[in-house]
């Protein structure tokens, strides 16, 4: 095994979830993550800590998701067993509409029961192919999505850590050979997070202190509140209420947004393929959408429910390890000289004790890129202009 | 996908365990068995269940297993992570030794939470390595087979199954290619369960109204009382109580044993290889034990606990749809003309109402062929005489 897949691990389980002897350890590995699966096991072993791994299957949630639709999954119950071209019509057909909610879906209130009985959650992705899901239709996703919302905030309450292994099929969405990919996200993964999370607190000072963002650039001019909200230092621990590794960002969550935003950079949502996201905001909500590519893809998230029209996050990316976009929010989110902003769920952590943020079953991140023609404002003052800091050499007020 | 897939995901779902509308499913997935997975996802969602998939690696297993004996897992945590010559002669050593009860191991609470809430439980075997967890030392699993039995009992008190899906390493461990195996698994699996059922009970009906049963074969001369035990008709369904598919075999749990009994059905118990396994019991325990091959793996089990030296079952095999051993208990013990007996854990379903038969961690099941030189009596009457059942044509008495 790569010694990398050790580091990995290591890193995941005492840097970022903090492990203890005795937690009770939640480990969703995704299709292509086995080796890091197996890394992850002899570190929680090491640690005293006591796993059970569930299967996180793109293939095996379409499957579940689209049953009834087509033979393409399992077929009728196996007393008809030859294909029928008739079915096959129907299924075309039904393909076609895109069948509105036809199904509905339960709680899994024994997959909650486990959660609620974990202390740490570790979800290790990196599947065979991002597209795998790209054909279950939007109502389905967001039908499945609201009956696991109390499964999603019982993970929230655990010591929650999200990584990805590096796999072929995320090459290839990077556009890069194996190997290079590899290189690439060991790059970003395997940092020194400590000396990062002492640079990013400035920024997150700056933005405890402000009440209001200003951010333009190309086809955006937006103004956020961020009065009485505390940002994140993400530096890709529990310790710092970051979930993520890799992480690198500072993020808050928003209250009120009025102005426009373009999302320049290239994300996949679902399995499909999104470019060039604009969302106009109005007294919070979004009230004009569009996309040169995948507008459904966006129009089925922000009909998810009343939360996934409004804001739940602004980040900005501070990793400078991160060199290029790989069509993967986990890295790309993170990138030094970008933007973020996600519609839907907001994370406890910056909000005051006791008040709720937005409330939603989603919560999806797009990105733009700031290196250019771009400023973000905190209270009037310039922070950050074309990627330098106001703190950094280069900085142009 | 092969379409005999989708068959033995609907046989699964519909004639083994029974699964109706709201059901709340736990699924493992060995490695090897992501394509039954996926017809079982389509099989759920088409039934409207509610599945969970559990990831069951034995390579994840073994790394969590042996975690900290060698640098073959994920090594020490990442803080110093070139391998170092000292280090390996220490692994080798520990390795040598065997070492004791070094570790102990937590009861998985959250995994208990899981299937406490779970209304079915669906094990998908069929791995890519069957020795895959050879090297991991008896004392580790037994003290681990301890930790998770309020697991495996929380398991049993749902309607499970147990299956596997036909996958190379199985292929290779019957000595067969890949696709006679799966003509051969496919053959024991996806048969008319309901007239074998039918068969199966002239036998069971002999045993519940029998007391005593007498085992002769070459190197077998054994006595078991079964006085006010009831058989089980093992047709695959959870409705007959049986929770194997295949299944395929009656069998009840016995209570005394006095004699001995040779198994002469070359078996892999926990990834190592056992043959020509020999028991002596006195009273009901095993008071002498030895084996051609694998006498280690046979000791690491009885020394599991006390339980684990006593008999928890006695099979008769009547699946005559399999036709060889392929040194799987799954399929091996379900053969017609063979008989098994397991030590450790008696099943509930052969008990009378509130008794409780023999408890263990360890339920191991060890065959013999008796196609010759063979017979079973029952209350000094003999049912079987080289293979041929009483009802039979061919019976000799």
């Amino acid at each position: 095994m790569d010694q990398r897949v050790r580091e990995h691990a290591a890193t995941l389980v005492d840097w970022s979830a903090r492990v203890d002897p005795g937690d009770a350890v939640v480990v969703s590995v995704a299709e292509g993550a086995h080796d890091l699966a197996v890394a992850v096991a002899e570190a929680l072993g090491e640690r005293d800590a006591t796993p059970v791994f569930l299967y996180d299957s793109d293939e095996v949630s379409r499957a579940f998701l689209r049953a009834g639709l087509d033979h393409d999954g399992s077929g009728d119950a196996g007393d008809d067993t030859d294909a029928d071209a008739d079915d096959y019509d129907d299924a075309e057909r039904a393909d076609e509409a895109e069948p509105t909610d036809d199904r509905t879906f339960h709680e899994p209130a024994h997959e909650r029961a486990l959660l609620e009985a974990a202390d740490v959650y570790l979800r290790l992705g990196g599947g065979r192919n991002t597209a795998a899901r790209a054909d279950v239709p939007g109502p389905r996703r967001q039908a499945r999505a609201r009956a696991v919302q109390a499964v999603r905030e019982a993970r929230f309450d655990t010591r929650w850590v999200s990584t990805v292994h590096p796999t072929r099929s995320l090459a290839q969405a990077a556009g890069m050979s194996y190997e290079a990919y590899r290189e690439f996200a060991y790059g970003a993964i395997l940092r020194d997070w400590g000396a990062l999370a002492d640079e990013m607190d400035r920024l997150k000072r700056r933005l405890d202190a402000g009440s209001e963002v200003h951010l333009v650039a190309p086809g955006t001019d937006l103004r956020l509140s961020i009065e009485g909200r505390t940002a994140v230092n993400s530096a890709a621990s529990v310790a710092y209420d970051s979930h993520n590794l890799p992480s690198g960002e500072v993020f808050t969550a928003p209250h009120g947004a009025e102005g426009e935003v373009t999302f320049d950079v290239p994300l996949t949502i679902d399995g499909r393929r999104v470019r060039d996201v604009r969302l106009v905001f109005e007294d919070g909500t979004v009230v004009e959408h569009d996309a040169a590519e995948g507008a459904d893809a966006v129009a089925d998230v922000l009909d998810t429910d009343a939360g996934a029209r409004r804001l739940g996050e602004l980040g900005i990316g501070m990793n400078r390890g991160i060199d290029r976009f790989t069509d993967n929010v986990l890295f790309d989110e993170k990138m030094g000289d970008t933007v973020h902003l996600a519609v839907g769920r907001a994370y406890d952590a910056c909000l005051p004790e006791g008040e709720s943020g937005n409330d939603s079953a989603v919560h999806v991140d797009m990105i733009l890129d700031v290196s250019e023609d771009a400023r973000l404002e905190v209270d009037g003052e310039v922070v950050q202009r074309n990627g330098r800091f106001a703190w950094e050499d280069g900085f142009e007020d």
